[in-house]
């Protein structure tokens, strides 16, 4: 945890000593009174807390906001909804390098009951994200959305921007060939058993151009962190020539 | 698991009932007699086995290997010692993406403590390799070494390569903008705390450029599979070109 994010409500209240992040502060990182640390309003600026006063029940905190931090890349991911363990990983991960949307999308080839997992609980998934942002030094975090269908999905995403599927057996471009043309791009990745006929179909028909990276054969979360992090290294080389 | 792998002197020998490999056959994959798989031989060719008979003690099976397997890309990664499960992920990951060395150092700011974990036990982290190989549907493996100093991992790397190391704090590089001057890359990642200014000289003083993948801050693995797929880009970008 690089930085501890509040919400603006929770601003200079005194923090319960059995919220995570007073256990953090206590036990992990043993701060005592007149410690300060590094603090992030979510979705506004960074500052810096120092701890005024801990008593039995609470910690009172100061905090001074004065850094603005840069919004997220302009990327989607569209993910076909893995088992529990990998999409854990993928929502702290995935977030940590920087996305604007996530959307999970129950696949043909895919298992609907993983959504019965304590996970897509709001409670779960929205930790792993703020998760995800704490590590990347960021205030800033993404929507995390889930559909029940690829079609659904595809009828809510951004229009103006580049669309890219990997797919091991269709791709026409390897994706570190990738040069984009809108400023936004949308990055999907499958599950594990990859796309139905249909699945490609459709992706075909919204424009998404299949791309790959080599022959090797991924993990959702192995591809889902390579694959945006080429994305990525597009949009700042981009960003840099503007 | 994609293909299951061989060593030479198992190939067309029973394979033990309680052996991993007869497990997931028949209790993940529920396979009877006559059916057929993917399998490989260690560094060597892969092929098709089928299953002639399963008895109590062992199954008998009857391989045919027919097709070549491509080299792995010539790139090696140098990894500050991470945690254990950090470190199961990246074996794991990193092997399914493809490198040829993997060195894992004891940083200044690391914890030695990490090698007396039952992962660097040669039964373990062997397997997480192997199943990194296997889930990448190839039969090739990186070495595996582990170093008690990055001094004495920098004399034994590969003379001939490119050589770029991740750090937030010093690049003069973005590691997209990076193009292979010569075949062989060596990508070094550090560990949850980062490189000691030692550690930067003696980088330094091996010609290894500075880079990074912009501001945010990720961790171990994350930045392993990131910066991995960008480097592995790059060189099939090389090879395309050729």
């Amino acid at each position: 945890m690089n930085i501890i994010l509040f919400n603006e409500n929770e601003v200079n209240k005194p923090l319960p000593i059995r919220d995570s992040r007073a256990i953090h502060l206590l036990k992990v990182l043993k701060m005592k009174e007149g410690d300060s640390f590094d603090v992030g309003l979510v979705d506004g600026p960074r500052g810096k807390a120092s701890i005024v006063k801990i008593n039995r029940c609470n910690i009172q905190l100061q905090c001074v906001f004065q850094e603005e931090v840069p919004q997220l890349p302009q990327v989607t991911m569209l993910i076909g909804l893995p088992r529990p363990p990998s999409a854990r990983r993928i929502l702290r991960d995935i977030t940590s390098q920087g996305v604007q949307e996530l959307h999970f999308v129950v696949t043909d080839k895919g298992e609907e009951s993983y959504l019965n997992s304590r996970l897509w609980s709001k409670d779960e998934y929205l930790r792993l994200v703020r998760e995800g942002a704490e590590q990347a030094f960021c205030t800033r975090q993404p929507t995390v959305s889930i559909h029940d269908s690829l079609l659904s999905c595809l009828d809510q995403l951004e229009q103006q921007a580049d669309r890219l599927v990997l797919d091991n057996y269709e791709a026409s471009l390897s994706l570190g060939e990738y040069r984009p043309c809108q400023s936004y791009t949308i990055l999907a990745v499958g599950a594990e058993r990859g796309w139905s006929a249909t699945e490609r179909d459709l992706f075909r028909q919204h424009h998404f151009l299949f791309a790959n990276m080599g022959e090797r054969v991924l993990r959702t979360e192995t591809a889902c962190i390579a694959g945006l992090a080429i994305v990525l290294e597009k949009h700042r080389a981009l960003s840099t020539r503007q």
